[in-house]
């Protein structure tokens, strides 16, 4: 099985090592960093980069695609290259994924019309502007297509995608080997629970970082 | 305020990954991944890498050090480059850290004899044999060494850390926006609670390796 995780300029790396950490530990899996050229892609922090191995053009047909989020999205949403890869990808897969704003990249694409989706809950209303019908749940699944929410959400997604590839005592066995046993510090991970000025804080910064 | 991830050959990605998704948040911090020298440093699976902007030597005082752990730790046990560095790196910083296997190579500098400690759930004994006290808890900290469990328990330990270093909004501020909010699809991220199977199973795969 092969599973291909996009990367390019200005991803968030935990988007994309999340689901890498599990899926690459499916059995039969051969999972492979990939983006529009191969080698060393930086993260939006600037503090770090993972290395593509391939070029996409080299994997036109993964059975799995992961599309990880970040600042760097909003300047793909019109890249021809990037859109058609996803799009012939998207044609022969058996799981189109996303997390993060990854799915703002599929939605761009036009892979998530009429499709449940989520994304950051940051960006979540952008959806909308693309046919999908936008829900506040941390892993959506709508067919083949499997979003997740923000950042740390990939790891959740796929484990659910690990069930339905190779059953329960796979996905639980690779839970336990991650020791994913999460224990927040504090009950603040989704606007629904963190405390409202934290929220608000972040939906300004926000607004400050789209409208420049 | 600098912060030094410790990078190596056969490392796990996500044990790195999860503390710099955080702490390279931190407002003032200059996260920089690091290792024997410079450049692309393969993780365990052999799917991915992981790029090392500096090397060790370049940054002999870092005010945080994380150490993550994967099965390359095992050949640098008595690597004295490296537990001299770590040596002299906590004896200058305000906190050192690990995740997984990471604090069997803070053990093996020396650094945590006396101290409870934990790490990954299938190598928790181990720490005994170097003075410290295994302990079975996702983040434990004992002064300033702060050591995680396994793998995925490093993003705990890091919004811990920032609770202690910036204060309770700042720590709420960065989960939310790497919108942690975990939702397991199982209750088997932990010897305690997977199914015993599972645990059994994981125990003779990990002996298997041990002993080659």
């Amino acid at each position: 099985m092969q599973i291909a995780v996009v990367l390019y300029d200005r991803f968030t790396m935990l988007d994309a090592v999340g689901p890498y950490e599990v899926l690459s530990r499916l059995p039969g899996a051969e999972l492979t960093f990939a983006a529009a050229q191969p080698g060393a892609v930086r993260a939006d922090t600037g503090r770090g980069a993972l290395v593509a191995d391939a070029a996409l053009a080299e994997l036109p047909a993964p059975d799995v695609v992961v599309v990880p989020g970040g600042p760097g999205q909003t300047a793909l949403m019109d890249d021809e290259p990037l859109l058609s890869w996803l799009r012939a990808a998207d044609a022969a897969s058996t799981w189109t994924t996303s997390v993060c704003t990854g799915s703002l990249l599929l939605a761009a694409a036009g892979l998530l019309a009429g499709r449940r989706a989520t994304t950051h809950w940051l960006a979540l209303e952008q959806l909308a502007a693309f046919g999908a019908e936008p829900t506040a749940e941390r892993v959506v699944v709508d067919g083949k297509h499997v979003t997740a929410a923000g950042v740390s959400a990939g790891i959740d997604m796929a484990l659910a995608l690990v069930d339905r590839i190779a059953g329960e005592q796979v996905a639980q066995a690779i839970q336990l080997g991650i020791e994913y046993d999460p224990q927040p510090p504090f009950a603040a991970g989704s606007p629904r629970s963190a405390p409202p000025e934290t929220v608000a804080a972040l939906r300004a910064a926000s607004r400050f970082v789209l409208e420049g």
